[in-house]
């Protein structure tokens, strides 16, 4: 990518660890990067505008970069060891590197936008969606110390949307690039939210119960950190005999490998797996029943379920939720 | 300053207390923050193109907050403990929410920018300055860890003053962002480039032989961390005969007071000190011809040498070249 000539070459050695382009001496590796959904959601969105999806290139590379820049850091901030299977960058060079490296992405990839024609508005709106994302991290900092009885589940549904802001406002930032029609960038913008606020929940259930070999990080790590996820917030708030044993367990400081298992079992005993898979159902059904309503050609509501379907539940075999079939009356073909 | 509202209550506390707002336990200082020259020179310039200095005020805003941004992620990377006599943000708080608070001031200061009317070439300046310094950071890695003998001054100069981009772009920021003369944004720009330059030079000395109190850091910092700063590379460079004795007591990976007092000394002796001195009123002297050619009133001009001379020589008591009367042909009113 062309906008990595802007970073100074040992960021960008870092920035192309990170982005899984290259292994940690440098060799090119055939593909461990990310899945690139909100550069998809972006030239997606320039499509349905009837503009030229190539027009909608800078917001695309722009907005993967910014995401990769909150990963980058967020993976410091949470000690993340691991992600799609490697070392962390913050791990594999160091803290420094990974913290500059973050803002060396950050600030190249505004500028790649800035520089597009009549990119004011795309740039504003990059701006404040990813002082939504920070704002956010923040804010589930204050979650995690608030007792988990006391979270209401609206609350931490609307962090997670938030956290995940970049990805609905993909479609807004594309549109406003392209000059296309603030109505239907309106309408995507719901659609995404909903979708991303079902990953961030998605990615809650996985940590529990997904596999860690194809989840590419350790299972279980949410908890082992004490994290307020939202199977562990419904867990806590049902009225389950079980429910204090899980309270009094999750006290301990360290919790070892098999209070961590006793701890996952607990959660789905109580319901707060069931609990979290209705929310997660709930919230990609809402951005199907928008998506289905929006002013648009069949084809590109067609193509924008695909992507939100594979946003949401990953590859196939990752799926782990038990209750696909709540989501039969959307017709979305899984 | 409202723009601050827009980060998280959380984050905006480490902002405040790094900007010497707040103490540690959130009351008011009576005034330990910085100096604002870079506001200083955004809202002089927009007077310099006669433009209502109000509509400069996004602008001086903006790049002091990104200025602040640079320096909250830099003491994390440097490792250092104190800022203007107190504990840096990622010691008072931690390392991650120096970390956020430094990404929420760049992206609050962006959208700040962002959202004022006709800035979107402001932004694009903002952005490519803010690159620069990121790379420059990268750069001054590489620096250290090159042989100092094989570093040229030259090279080490255009760093510095690579570094501290953010000081002449903040008056080319403000001309563009108040519609103003972009002759006169490129003169002032290298005006204060070869005066950011000499504050660099100035800072590396102070590092040496600066008065920690007034410093409001611990001296000899740089030369413990092994930094290849212009006073080491110079003494390191000269055919000295002490040059010896200064190699073989840097390459100790640990300096005990003693050596540092005893580097410290060996600098001096050799040459270090003086060529460093040099350079530095030698961009100084730069920077006031080239104001001195600028096409301004002298009005401006007296009040752009006021500020360039308080930048780079600090309060007058930390005031430590040994020689002044190297600019005394400048006519600078010392």
């Amino acid at each position: 990518m062309a906008v990595l000539d802007r970073i100074h070459p040992d960021l960008r050695e870092v920035c192309k660890y990170h982005l899984g382009l290259i292994d940690e001496k440098g060799n090119p590796t055939n593909g461990r990067s990310g899945k690139m959904i909100r550069a998809c959601v972006a030239v997606l969105a320039a499509e349905v505008v009837d503009a030229d999806p190539a027009q909608a290139l800078p917001a695309a590379i722009a907005i993967e970069l910014v995401h990769n820049f909150t990963l980058l850091h967020d993976d410091i901030l949470d000690g993340d060891e691991l992600r799609r299977g490697c070392p962390t960058a913050w791990r594999a060079f160091s803290t420094g590197a990974a913290i500059l490296a973050g803002d060396s992405l950050f600030a190249a990839a505004l500028e790649l936008l800035a520089q597009a024609p009549d990119s004011s508005l795309a740039v504003a709106e990059l701006l404040s969606s990813s002082n939504r994302v920070i704002r956010a991290w923040a804010n589930e900092a204050v979650l995690d110390r608030t007792p988990a009885n006391e979270i209401a589940i609206d609350d931490y549904i609307a962090n997670c949307a938030a956290k995940a802001d970049l990805l609905p406002s993909a479609a807004a930032i594309a549109i406003l690039l392209v000059g296309g029609d603030s109505t239907i960038a309106h309408g995507l913008r719901t659609v995404v939210s909903h979708a991303s606020a079902a990953l961030q929940i998605a990615n809650d259930l996985e940590d529990l119960w997904g596999d860690p070999i194809l989840v590419g990080k350790p299972g279980l790590q949410d908890l082992r950190q004490h994290k307020h996820t939202l199977p562990v917030i419904a867990s806590l708030q049902s009225r389950h005999p079980l429910a204090s044993e899980l309270i009094s367990l999750l006290t301990k400081p360290n919790l070892s490998e098999t209070d961590l298992a006793v701890a996952a079992r607990l959660i789905h005993d109580t319901g707060g797996r069931e609990q979290a898979e209705r929310a997660a159902s709930e919230q990609l059904r809402e951005a199907l029943t928008a998506l289905a309503r929006l002013d648009i050609s069949d084809r590109h509501r067609d193509k924008f379920r695909e992507v939100i379907l594979y946003a949401v539940t990953r590859e196939p075999e990752i799926w782990i939720w038990h209750k696909p079939e709540t989501l039969t009356g959307t017709n979305h073909g899984l």
